[in-house]
């Protein structure tokens, strides 16, 4: 998984008939010191994850098994994070 | 999934069975501010994805499901964007 | 999928049992202008592409899906392509 | 696999349902000499590694199956490494 | 599949069950002219690739279908390389 921050959302009319009713965010990769790395991503959302928090990625087919098998869903938010500790030398 | 514009068409006609009778777009992925980043990919489109239009792309094994277990596709549009929102600091 | 050259070919004899009468291409990622981009990889071909030709390759467990449950491949060629069409902005 | 160094912990109090008691972990993927490479990722723990111990990470869906099908699992710790070897020329 | 040298082993003894008995190699990626390319990556071996072999790699969900369920294998030996041949442009 990877550590995220919702920065917005993003909506469709036409889409698959898998994608309907989902909550689709976007989602940018950080570091645990909170800097922006790479390029975001549109993670699909069931637990009710705000703009601005922290959040942990799944992807790929791991994030696909909890949906129908006519879900083309590569990318979930699975936790919002509370807290996170990372040791003293990093 | 990632953001993308569709950018062109491509055809094939000797083939894997499993491709026949798809539609492949090619799709540059892009910022949610329009700008191009990293490498066009093929996808198949469903849904009547347009030239121009920017769209959702979801990859890899549930970009498959939809799709007969002989189709070998990896890539396929999922969406057609109407509006996206991102948050003010961004 | 991507967009690819074939560059090569390659021999094993000694190999795991599911990649047997496989034939295996060295195929160079491109840009739809011919340019190289990325790493070569190596993909299985069962639709008789030659060496030179452009081909569209699907990775993942997308690639595998088409052989027998014991044929560990990762990427395949899906299709020979005949033509491509990019819209005048790019 | 790759590996990777035990860096922190993160917790979640809202998390998907299969995301529900299990140990995540931030390891930071490391070279044969321990050097840090590209970016953190989050991995389930079901062995008992320790903070500044190195690792093997599996991902994808390879490291999903292990665990029920309503966990969206894309990275676990499959082993805590005793001793690794490389070759003179490296 | 990617093309790899084995430059070294990796042991563990507190593991995944799913990963007992099996032989892990450190495999460099190298292109065809054998420089080295990108991260060392751990694979599991089950044909008996040597130290210094030029080896084929499979990695995600292809390269666990042939273990068990509970094998968390991501990367694994497919072959070892007899020779390849690059066209004359290359």
């Amino acid at each position: 998984m990877i550590l995220g921050k919702v920065i917005g959302s993003i909506w469709c009319t036409q889409k698959e008939d898998g994608m309907k009713q989902l909550k689709l965010l976007i989602i940018e990769p950080i570091t645990w010191e909170g800097g922006s790395i790479g390029q975001p991503i549109i993670a699909a959302d069931r637990i009710g994850a705000g703009q601005g928090e922290r959040v942990i990625i799944s992807r790929g087919s791991p994030a696909r098994t909890m949906f129908n098998k006519d879900a083309p869903i590569d990318a979930v938010v699975v936790g919002i994070v509370d807290s996170l500790e990372v040791g003293e030398e990093h």
